[in-house]
């Protein structure tokens, strides 16, 4: 019997491949002689690295940038074994958890970490980016990141604007003559899992810089800038970015990133799922076991159990789903290609006692499904 | 398929019947066709007379008697729809809940109303008495449930002894030919799954009496008046009641019991697996599926899983637990013939918030447990 386990991380306790270890450990105990393969996965949003790092057998590289709010940072970013693909995650850089809460202001945070990340990965000879741009502390259209790889923002003195959400009202003139040149042979593939425009009622500064720490004041003035860099755009570059869907995603990220050659915005899940050539281990498995670290109904928006079962389902396997917790509204997972969810919690406790009992309660409910499952096999 | 459902009850949250209701309800959502069978079951302990009625259709009849105090308290009672078996719990009459924590003191407190409960069930008519004796406030010997039945307990002025445990040491004389004449005809199942003796470092003051308010002090004078009370029925009915095995139960009760004709004392889990006729159901059943409120390494030591369990494997049949949590050393269950265990916990929250998803959790996960044991069928 093969056993593909397939999960994403279980957050603030297990890496994806530590829950895929614990998983097997359970499943060893009740079929011994099974043959397991195991791939973390994620789904574009906090870990991506680790489990692409994970599944490639690949390696981390440390690298100092620019934090939010232009102090250094120790970052990472991940390489494939074969050094062909580079894996970033935007928050390793620019994210928020990088900004004291006191001093969260998207007016001038800046995502140029995020382009150094970029930088230093070219610098291996790699052919393709997978880039994670969730959590992020910023709202500057992206412009940051641009800026780190050799793009020019000029204001009315052709001098280059700063940093942050802010400037972009002052940019007059755009110059990707002197982007970094080996971004053409590049190709980039987005973990985008917002549909968000660039500007507007439903763009990056209404929904998403509140939380950044954008007064109701700032939003207006955020949405201001970023609406007069795409109208810049759109007349330098005749490139729409403004109405293209997920343009709004990580504080205009998706909308900046679009200025770069060769860039697409994808759902993370599916991007993971190709690096990783899931559907090729899906295809000879018996059985599929993914899970997470919470099970939602949201969990059907682009989280990697159902991304994992959509596969399965493809090639008719049944999919099992091990998680760290299950809320009321889960059920509607299952018209989604999960037959089964287990939830590990064994017993009451405080958040920390139970999140250190994680990996044993794992192993434990993995060998419990093991040997209910054993009936049919 | 045949599916028989076989739980405890979850203390504090549902009665075994309730369980098995939760539990049908999920696995009839995958199973609409196949055959239920719910058994409600228990172990001696509390919620045994309910899961009796419910078992067995039959009712609940409500009596006033003789709290552990001598003040009067509402009782109850169940008897059989076929008004042959009487099910009664002595916590019900004699139960340390009967007693506020500040009064407790077992030199005082009597058993009589458990007496007066057996009394009242003689007046249906019955043939059997299940008897479970967990709870108790008392250390009397049974002395006063035997005074209730009839029994004379005299003093060296030919007086009736008063009620509770000191009053034992005053025995001179025991006269049992008032004992109601209906006893003899009864046979009496009595729940008891401890195999202390009655008196000395093992016995029922030494282990038991403390917990029901004993200071060091008493636990010597209890002791003691057990001692002489097991010598004068030595001497006068030619009864060994001290070196029995678990004639210390419920502070003697054990062995006051053994005073009655047709006592059988047998572990509560047997008892009730006799009263359901749990082995015929078993018998026809593809699938049994249990659960208690909390498993543990203690659960192999007379509760209802591991009993329910044992029936099972001697058909063969497989054994699912669902249980409301489960604690770390719960693996010794395997070797007892439980094949996969379940807790119910969807989410971390308060005890009260836990308790109140009691059962939709089980519903919940009776149904995920239905949906992988369908990779089976």
């Amino acid at each position: 019997m093969k056993i593909l386990i397939a999960p994403d991380s279980f957050k603030e306790s297990l890496t994806a491949l530590e829950v895929a270890n614990a998983i097997e450990e359970g499943f060893v105990r009740i079929y011994p002689e099974a043959e397991y393969i195991k791939i973390p996965m994620a789904d574009g949003g906090e870990g991506t690295v680790q489990s692409l790092i994970d599944a490639t057998q690949g390696e981390l590289i440390e690298v100092k940038v620019t934090a939010p709010l232009g102090n250094k940072v120790n970052s990472f970013f991940g390489l494939s074994s074969d050094h062909k693909t580079a894996f970033i995650e935007m928050s390793a850089a620019s994210g928020l958890h990088l900004v004291p809460t006191t001093q969260r202001n998207p007016l001038k945070t800046t995502s140029f970490g995020t382009g150094e990340l970029i930088k230093a990965a070219l610098d291996y000879g790699i052919e393709k980016i997978i880039l994670g741009i969730g959590g992020s502390a910023t709202n500057d259209g992206g412009v940051g990141m641009l800026q780190a790889l050799g793009a020019k923002f000029l204001n009315t003195l052709c001098q280059d604007i700063g940093f942050g959400g802010e400037c972009l009202a002052e940019i007059v003139d755009i110059d990707l003559s002197r982007l970094d040149p080996r971004l053409k042979n590049i190709q980039f593939e987005v973990a985008c899992d917002v549909n968000n425009p660039l500007c507007g009622e439903n763009g990056a500064s209404a929904i998403f810089s509140p939380q950044k720490g954008a007064t109701p004041e700032m939003v207006k003035q955020l949405d201001f800038a970023l609406n007069h860099f795409a109208n810049i755009v759109q007349q330098q570059l005749q490139l729409d970015i403004k109405h293209k869907k997920g343009a709004g995603a990580a504080g205009g990220m998706g909308g900046g990133l679009l200025l770069l050659p060769n860039v697409n915005l994808k759902a993370g899940v599916d991007i993971v799922i190709e690096a990783t050539s899931l559907a090729s281990y899906v295809e000879q498995a018996d059985l599929v076991i993914t899970g997470e670290g919470r099970m939602d109904a949201q969990s059907i928006y682009g989280k990697t159990p159902i991304g994992v079962a959509k596969i399965a389902k493809q090639f008719n396997k049944p999919v099992i789903a091990i998680v760290g917790c299950l809320s009321e509204d889960y059920e509607v997972v299952y018209q989604y290609g999960i037959d089964s969810v287990f939830p590990i919690i064994h017993r009451l406790g405080t958040l920390e006692e139970v999140l250190q009992q994680g990996k044993l309660n794992l192993i434990s409910t993995a060998q419990n499904v093991a040997r209910l499952y054993k009936f049919s096999y």
